[in-house]
């Protein structure tokens, strides 16, 4: 895997997504968010998604200009029409939105149908944090998990993510509500290693370890009947509030060809804040468990890793590398 | 355990609370909380809560009048003082003024500091619900789960529940970010009978299937790094927004002398929605895995269970029916 200093992975997204036909400042938010993710560590939701996503401006399914289409059905509720546009965009203007809405109104949520995949949820809690106020961030996905007691891949990883102001930094924590997620099934497949116990069902519903077999069938809810039941709530709700599609109907961030039909959900709290950082201290300060090194605050590692890749450069895999550099020479022969 | 009849037991419960010095009205909700868990199979929740309660009102730090202070710092923010308050009657109250305000706002939230233990989450969803709107609610409780890699309790078992209108009924999950409730490993400890590995730990945080030893130790959060992180964003953001106690500071649910000082944060979503009983209709015609008789939507075992015990009476722990006769037997006395 090459190691890539993050300005010249910076510049080569921003190249291709340029070519793309992507304005500049779309441009920009797309590939903050891809690096991001990348520099945490969460390929799954960094660079490699970058080809899918020229494939789908070219065929029409993606709309690189548009931030949405903004409704105010209450004070305190922004619908947004994604319009197919870029997940950053769209995500960030309703955020933008309703971030200055919850400076007045103390809350404001944003139910969005229609956008492209928005990535780690968790770039939006962080900015919102620094900003100074709470968020709360949900989306859904194509189905890739099953039901608790069920076969069949029916829900998505429906994702969570929280920030918020410490009084001294941020916290920040982002979880998909499935116990792994369909990319790290794929990597093990392409590498050729098991997966462990419980995690996936082959494509007739029994338990499997065979990562190839897992591909064609459905991931586990994270914490059995828990996690099964919100990872339903969050579905539900979003459905409910957006009229997106549910289960699996829902198409569009794995594929090149369809249109995004999944929801996504902010609701930002703008209200004085007790601190909670010297919570945080008390924790890190905790003597950890047998076979632990240390007790962790979650979004603390992700931060550590981009810190380090700021400074040493990124680990890209060489397959997501090559396709960039194949789509930055295409876009040079376009150009010239 | 004995099966009794649903109004004898809410009869006996208005008994014991009136002679308490708890209004009817308050008594009423109180009751109807207590019971509705008891009926759904939520014993922890139930019923043994009620001499407690009457201990923590004889002892001054329960107010059985008050349903707090309201003080509305946004269009869309109530906070609430609860003034040490019946958990029902402060949380009721809140939820009531939330709801009416979410009618014009859209969105209203309603974070409440210094209320007593208000039971089981579901029993709001469950009525937001019903009222066609959408509820989310969490509560903080005393420190008794350990972070994911630390060996004492510093967090509580923080739940969530989430209820919606379906389109045909409603849908309701409420779960707590804790694997196993306190109330089970003392269940356990009291039968002698031991738990499942990775449950819990025991006082100097090293694992253990003893109950009786989990008793002094510490819980497992619910899917290890994931639901410690929820729980943990929880306890942050509830505190952050009502200056509550947190981590091992947190007192006043489990015993019988000390002020509440948990928080509570309901958010309530008031918009047209669209239906997805449909997609629930798909979920329980889903094939079951092996091991499993049926697809389970969450919430709806409870509500089974509730029917059968409004028509067939409820079994109540033998040692809670005595205490409860006993508790009744000397209101009449003080009555006489």
């Amino acid at each position: 895997m090459p190691l890539v200093p993050a300005s010249q992975a910076s510049e080569i997204a921003d190249r291709i997504l340029t070519a793309a036909g992507v304005p500049p400042d779309n441009a920009a938010l797309q590939r903050d968010l891809l690096l991001d993710a990348e520099m945490r560590g969460i390929a799954s939701h960094g660079l490699l998604r970058l080809p899918r996503l020229v494939e789908r401006i070219a065929n029409g399914v993606c709309d690189p200009v548009t931030s949405g289409r903004h409704d105010w059905t209450a004070p305190g509720v922004l619908r947004v029409d994604g319009q197919q546009g870029l997940g950053p965009v769209v995500a960030q203007a309703a955020i933008d939105a309703i971030a200055a809405r919850a400076a007045s109104q103390g809350v404001a949520l944003a139910a969005i149908a229609n956008a492209q995949h928005i990535g780690m949820l968790g770039f939006y809690a962080d900015r919102v944090a620094a900003a100074g106020k709470c968020l709360i961030a949900f989306s859904t996905s194509e189905a890739l998990v099953h039901p608790w007691g069920g076969r069949r891949a029916m829900i998505g990883t429906n994702p969570i993510a929280i920030g918020l102001p410490t009084g001294e930094g941020i916290f920040m924590m982002d979880t998909a509500t499935s116990i792994i997620s369909m990319g790290e099934v794929h990597d093990h497949a392409n590498r050729g290693v098991p997966l462990a116990p419980g995690l996936a069902l082959d494509a007739e519903g029994n338990p499997t370890t065979d990562a190839a077999l897992a591909r064609d069938g459905a991931i586990a809810p994270f914490g059995g009947a828990k996690g099964y039941a919100l990872g339903l709530a969050f579905e539900l709700l979003l459905t409910a509030l957006t009229g997106s599609a549910i289960g699996r109907e829902v198409k569009g961030t794995l594929d090149s060809t369809e249109p995004c039909n999944k929801a996504d959900l902010f609701i930002v709290i703008d209200q004085d804040l007790a601190p909670v950082a010297g919570f945080l201290d008390l924790l890190r300060r905790e003597a950890p468990a047998a076979g632990f090194s240390e007790v962790r605050i979650p979004g603390e590692r992700g931060r550590e890793l981009r810190r380090r890749a700021l400074e040493d450069g990124i680990l890209i895999a060489d397959v997501t590398w090559l396709r960039l550099q194949d789509l930055a020479a295409s876009a040079e022969t376009i150009k010239d």
